[in-house]
């Protein structure tokens, strides 16, 4: 594979260019910081943007929905999709309203989606979904069911374009700014893990597993999913 | 207006509705507790799943762009678009693949899209943006230039139709589950401020503004904003 994706008129980043990359890397990283993605289909002519939650093995993206969902059907038929993902981590307030910003980080895949209906595929889709997130915690939990993976609609989408946005510096000035006297600066955002809820119903209470380590109280959940991702990529040959 | 939104084909929850809500209230909480959007839209039969910065007046939503951006272009015509805000507000690891879940919070918003040309209407939107985060920040701000004004896209879209999803409680289980010995519970997320950087041209360094309290260290970013949002409209009126 490339290092960078194509650019087209549907990818390429027009606006302040210099924020945004087309690197296989750089947007992986993005995408894999994350947990949700908003899915952006036309169905008749009305645009859905519908979230959902979101994994990636090598270069296609995987969701899932109930088999029955207007978003599972209408992509089935191997629509043309958008899968975008972002990071907010920072409001950027400068001297002038021009210039407040937000730092972020976001990708946006373009592809055309198609259903998974191997049902090895799709099992190992139910896997993935599980393991990716929590390691080694599929094989633990009760086995699925042949209902249970009929009820269950996969979407695999080949990433076909791609690109990234960031901005991650501090307030932006331009000549009539410089010296006007308010108080600027980058307020920075973090999303974390807070205290666990055990579920009341372990009787005994069971250890929280091992796997889970990388989702203890106070980790960055950004940060966490990226080191998640790069031990999946790592074990999945030994779990599938 | 109505307490709830029209129930139609498009904005139905047809997958768990027992998840979903058409009250105005409801759905503004989902908005409101967030800066920013994914907003979907279609040109030329592709969809497009952009993320930008929302703020709301009434049953109105608006956010900006580049004049010259391909969303604004598009959407200024007059498009189709829908608007979906996400909170992931924690991660519930059930005793089967098939009943993990997220705790979570998202509406989905559905109109049509028009670029706001009126300057009076302009100048407006480029001080809510401001006013409606940072209370009382735009006027201490730098003057806008007409360029400025030129070179900044908003857009419009009043809510048609509108819905909410969202989960907000412990593991779920099935009979099949009952008794399964694994950890089970609900990982909490939290997006929060962290420490400021403020600007070091600050010369000497200015005291952050009172408005600004609501986004102090600690603060969860998602109740700051519902906070701020209930300043602005109770100020709107002096403001403009």
């Amino acid at each position: 594979m490339t290092e960078t994706y194509p650019v087209t008129p549907r990818n390429r980043v027009k606006r302040e260019p210099d924020r945004g990359s087309y690197s296989r890397d750089e947007i992986y990283r993005v995408l894999d910081a994350a947990m949700l993605c908003h899915v952006a289909y036309v169905l008749d002519g009305q645009p859905f943007c519908t979230p959902t939650l979101l994994w990636r093995e090598g270069d296609v993206l995987y969701w899932h929905g109930s088999s029955a969902s207007r978003m599972i059907r209408q992509l089935a038929q191997g629509a043309p999709a958008c899968v975008t993902v972002s990071h907010l981590d920072g409001l950027v307030m400068a001297r002038s309203a021009f210039n407040h910003s937000v730092n972020y980080r976001s990708a946006m895949c373009f592809g055309t989606a198609r259903l998974v209906s191997d049902p090895d595929e799709k099992l190992h889709a139910l896997r993935a979904m599980v393991d990716r997130f929590y390691p080694g915690r599929f094989e633990t939990l009760r086995p699925v069911t042949a209902q249970e993976i009929k009820a269950t609609g996969f979407i695999a989408m080949p990433i076909d374009e791609a690109s990234m946005k960031s901005r991650a510096h501090g307030v932006g000035e331009d000549a009539a700014d410089a010296g006007h006297e308010v108080w600027a600066g980058v307020i920075n955002l973090e999303t974390r893990i807070v205290a666990d809820a055990p579920c009341p119903r372990m009787e005994p209470p069971l250890p929280r597993p091992a796997g889970l380590a990388p989702l203890s109280e106070g980790a960055r959940l950004d940060e966490a999913l990226l080191h998640l991702q790069r031990l999946y990529e790592g074990e999945v040959g030994a779990l599938v």
